[in-house]
């Protein structure tokens, strides 16, 4: 399975979330329904455990992140988060605040896209998710909610003061972090969160529709967009095009991009590996 | 007042600059109507020096910067700048030039939020002021003009080949900053250089209105929404995902963030300190 | 000519690219209608060494970026490149991709901004020319396709994943490079692609006009602006205040900004040196 395996097992259960494998589309489902899918302590710790280990395995190419019900995610769960947190020490939420931020990281950083299937409400910890995705793929009934202030946090949580402005600009960033007000689908879809529009209820089938494409397709290259997209953010203009130079070298001797050659020759579509 | 004092003194007058204090809102006015609000030496150092006194003050939960009379503000006078700067020599010209940075740096750094509160002409070191707050309230009057090639100069003037991009993006931005052209306020919504568009004649108001909420509502959190923002165009991804970490943390042991918990619970509007 | 001359002489024909110059603006044009100007080692080789050559001699003040025939550039062609590099060892590669990068960093880092005129297909390297330029001028024929992986390849090349999220944001830049999906005209306006959209036909005398009032322009100062967008992308905003106070005061010894006062003075327009 990994061509790297050590000591640790495979987590059998994730008891917090829905997983689902079919073909290399890995399926994450928030399914909490009754509380329109809010986060728990577990919800995040199995997040970040299951990133972690779907890193390693390299059997996902694509990954679907969704919401059961009436919503993506309304976020930390009030009672069982915001009531808990008042009573920790400093180590202790510093422990929790570093565990969101790490399943943020580990969405930008794992080596396979992500796609958020959003409908209705993505707030809080859940626009984060939603933001962290490299695609949103959202119904008329999407609306994503920063709404760290409201609850008297700093609009920065788990990365946001640094993804939003990459993705909509400093000005609408400011505006959406620092009010916290509701982005519904028509905004969000002017302003670039959206990376599709699709129908009311569509979209669970267009973003599987999109991850069995990105896997059924050169994975490798997929991968490694995601991965350069990540990085030269941070990245100086001389350090991403040695960065791009490397990358485009490494996969030149990459059976996919022989294989696009020998189909374009052909005159056939590639059957790509991935690889 | 402030929690940390030491031999200065505060300045008990500012003569090149119209400042009001209301309940932690400040408002600062160009007010210099006849002149389009040109700016002057002194009203640099004016800037600069109040930009600093509000910061150590711990008095101010937001600030509107306006323009008095038919415009925001023209920049540079002609003659009491660009006449003058032609006689001086090197050190006193870089002088100058950082006066006006820093003025740039501290809206940016400032712990509340700036509201530019733009109607008619924003031009020069007028269009830079309001691209440096965090809302640009605007009515249909409004046209920012970047004009620095036009006299002769750089357009990144003041940090604006750094900021611009982040708010609109490279591709705007190099064209206006090239062609010095003016922004009016419907290109300016499009490209999301506006936070708020208002009726013509509304700007004042408006931007009172968010002043006065960001003031009255967790001021402490909307600062360091402010601050992460400010921070983190400069920050790789895992040093923004430690230092959101870092702020939740601290906020989370804040009264505001208490009070929220509290008067959730007790379905009743939280009382918010600002703490 | 150029005020620092040592050994090496001017090339005096390129034979992979069509080069002409007049007062200042400099055209260079993919001249391989037959195949859709599709880029060969020695074009990239030839724009390389031009734009250093142009680059040191200092009579180029606007460049213009054109495509003869059906459209701009349809990228590397895929028997003289794809075919060629499949025999190719990891050194070569290497060179290859480091190559290319380097005209996009020729670009960015030239002391002249650079109009590219699109029509038509703007494909694989051919888009990422395009993206470097401060400025696309397209026609509604126009359409920009990074599709790199479509061809097994990552779509970070030649700097795209640093430039496309800066220009678009990162939401768009991530569908367009990991799907590969053509970006046509009205897309490419609605995000922040185009400098400029003119009628069909046009954008080569639009891309002409642009690049003579730059060139008959404050040209100094138009190459300044440029230095400081490309600089100010990786400098934190301290660096980049510090940077553009010095470049004023620079510009503030020079002919230009004299000139403007004077004339402003005497009420008649500029006779700009571009000093």
């Amino acid at each position: 399975m990994s061509p790297f395996t050590g000591s640790a097992r495979r987590t059998e259960e994730w008891r917090h979330l829905r997983v689902e494998e079919q073909d290399g589309v890995t399926t994450v489902t928030l399914a909490r329904p009754a509380k329109l899918n809010a986060l728990t302590f577990e919800a995040y710790a199995d997040l970040r455990d299951l990133l972690a280990e779907l890193s390693h395995r390299h059997r996902t190419r694509a990954l679907v992140l969704a919401g059961e019900g009436r919503g993506f995610c309304s976020g930390g769960d009030v009672e069982e988060i915001i009531g808990a947190t008042l009573g920790m020490d400093t180590a202790r939420l510093l422990d929790f605040n570093r565990m969101t931020g790490h399943v943020v990281r580990a969405l930008r950083e794992a080596p396979f896209p992500v796609i958020a299937a959003v409908h209705g409400a993505a707030a809080g910890a859940g626009a984060v998710l939603a933001l962290a995705a490299d695609f949103r793929v959202a119904d008329p009934t999407a609306r994503f909610a920063f709404l760290f202030t409201k609850v008297g946090l700093s609009g920065g949580d788990m990365g946001a003061a640094y993804l939003l402005p990459r993705v909509v600009g400093l000005g609408h960033a400011t505006r959406i972090l620092m009010l916290g007000e509701p982005v519904r689908a028509p905004e969000a879809e002017r302003i670039g969160l959206l990376s599709q529009l699709v129908p009311e209820g569509e979209t669970a089938q267009a973003a599987h529709a999109l991850a069995r494409r990105l896997a059924d397709g050169p994975a490798l290259a997929h991968a490694q967009t995601k991965a350069l997209l990540t990085a030269e953010l941070d990245l100086p203009l001389a350090g991403a095009v040695e960065l791009d130079a490397a990358t485009q070298a490494l996969l030149m001797h990459g059976e996919d991009y022989k294989e696009f050659h020998a189909a374009f020759t052909e005159k056939r579509p590639p059957a790509w590996r991935g690889r």
